[in-house]
């Protein structure tokens, strides 16, 4: 693995966290390396062009802590071409099989940044739609699953009196008989159309994508057709390519990302926040430390600061903490993440039965007057 | 979670393996019972159709070993619907993200087997369309990725005269400059019809799907009219409902599905045995116990038992062991997997170099002549 380094900025510089004794860490790191490239004895290729440029090679290894190491991988960029999924399949596929490596980051041909162009709308355009200048966003969510369209169109129209500003599905919403997607956007559309913001701008309800490719089209339209102008998706279900073809056919929808499947192996920074975010994520929801699921601070921190910062000129994609939120911690929330962050708080509000109104409007003017208490 | 059962057949019958402690056991039960249905605090749930039948159930739990409990949970089957993407995310989605949680099996409801209908084609299709009465089949693949068309052309011919049953593109093989999908058939479909085989039927290439639903549609059609049947896809990559879409689509086109970005999660019987072959996958490639991966030889044996088993009169899958399989291991797998398989041989005949030839014959006389020597 002696070969010249590709030129900056064309290879996949992929880091790999492996759990491995100190001994077999080398040959362990050129077996990921051959697995996700040419996947065959290299004593076996002939030809120089594919020994120099095309089987992976290994740039570092590093211990992280005992039995823990820090692998970094380089591949080339020709293997990827233009294609979302062939992406994933390069950065982690056959090795994903092995319980003992984590995909822990990647840096990404600066051509392959350009050619997926990231959010077509972003934190600002989320932001402007509902006409928060520069606070905090709020977001609930309908469920549970199992309800008519009409009675979900009833809690959505109860969180619009709370001066919600956007009102997703929950994820287990797909088109089910007791609620289909149609009959959901009528229901839900015309109930938020009876519900004026004082800002002039009415709460946006986020219908759940769910099917195939064409299915997801036929949603959009359904979804589009009713003035609604965002939508979410599961990227980890549907697939990378399908996900990005849909960015790019609806330029004018917003996506927000769900993170279902998405798994524990590789680290939500890289896949929540840089890989979704790059595919076309305006937003990206993911489970707030201290609530249902294991992400601690720091990996929390870490996926909002990705899918927010400077990278590549890509617009910034929101940060949708959640996962068991509830609204005794929104000033924690917004001191720990900042005000470029959608707070979304669903059962805890759920809860509140029939004081959904009262309760969504103490969270909602909590977030608006941060800052200015 | 004191309801009565549901009527047999109708719901999800879902087991988890759980790491855990004992006294916290039944409170992560019903934690994953409710994070794969409601995802809600179900005391805020008054309507009585969701509590009794939509509110997942937890039927039993046992402990495995010391920490690891086998948890079993009762989802409707409304929930699903029949939607593939929405399968997963019932079975799994955002249970995913727990690292000490996988997904061990699932009984499905009659009717969603019956509606995916599982292989067009399976075992003995496949058999009959290379000749083979009641042998196991024999298949190679195309590598590494960075050759061109011609060259990949070049050991299919080889593997041919050889007498190989099928090619398959390896699975990094997508859609790249250096060898176009389109260049691709076109080479390898000349090159094999340049080689009679003895039992008159030609080896059959299987090339390798790959990008956004659209794309694959596209490369089936190419395929199929340079004269293909046999094509490869990823589900994990694609999405379920996509591969599902594209079984529907094209009847007469057998699917081999790939393992990649399956991850370590998930049960493989479950997985790659019975939820793609549910979905119509024709063969199943797997990573073989004593290879480049960590499956369990126990692993291996469940998966092509599950894949080739009498379950809900679906035709059988042909499960394909590979993952640095050796021609010395050939008399070893057939005892252990019986002749109702496909030996996948890829690297180790490519390193023959110019015996590919002579090589890829003692595989196939070997397999051929296995129990009549």
């Amino acid at each position: 693995m002696d070969d010249e380094p590709r030129k900056p900025g064309t290879s996949l510089d992929v880091v790999y966290h492996v759990r491995c004794d100190a001994r077999s860490i080398e040959e362990r790191a050129r077996a990921i390396a051959i697995e996700q490239s040419v996947e065959m004895p290299v004593t076996a290729i002939t030809d120089e062009f594919l020994r120099s440029q095309i089987v992976g090679r290994v740039a570092a290894i590093a211990e992280k802590s005992s039995g823990l190491f820090e692998v970094r991988i380089a591949l080339a960029g020709e293997t990827v071409g233009r294609d979302p999924g062939q992406l994933i399949n390069m950065l982690f596929g056959n090795t994903s099989l092995h319980a003992d490596v984590f995909l822990h980051d990647a840096e990404l041909p600066d051509e392959l940044v350009a050619t997926f162009a990231g959010p077509r709308h972003g934190l600002h355009a989320l932001r402007r739609r509902v006409g928060a200048a520069s606070r905090a966003l709020t977001c609930s969510a309908l469920k549970p699953q199992g309800l008519p369209a009409a009675k979900l169109a009833e809690l959505a129209a109860r969180l619009a009196e709370g001066g919600i500003d956007y009102v997703k599905d929950d994820h287990g919403l797909a088109d089910q008989a007791y609620s289909p997607f149609a009959a959901r956007v009528e229901a839900i559309t015309a109930a938020l159309a009876g519900v004026a913001q004082p800002s002039g701008h009415a709460t946006r309800y986020v219908p759940s994508l769910s099917g195939d490719l064409d299915d997801m089209r036929r949603q959009i339209e359904i979804a589009r057709d009713a003035g609604i102008d965002t939508v979410m998706a599961a990227p980890m279900i549907m697939g990378f390519a399908n996900f990005h073809r849909l960015v790019r056919e609806y330029p004018g929808i917003a996506f927000f990302a769900h993170p279902t499947m998405a798994g524990a192996a590789i680290a939500p920074p890289l896949l929540l926040g840089k890989l979704f975010r790059m595919l076309g994520a305006d937003a990206v929801i993911f489970p707030n430390y201290g609530g249902r699921f294991g992400y601690s601070p720091e990996t929390c921190r870490r996926l909002a600061a990705t899918a927010l910062k400077d990278w590549h000129g890509l617009r910034p994609c929101v940060p949708v903490p959640a996962g068991g939120m509830t609204r005794d911690r929104v000033g924690e929330m917004l001191d720990f993440y900042g005000v470029d962050i959608m707070l979304l708080i669903g059962g805890a509000l759920l809860e509140a039965g029939a004081q959904l109104v009262e309760a969504t409007s103490a969270f909602t003017a909590e977030v608006q007057g941060y800052g200015h208490g």
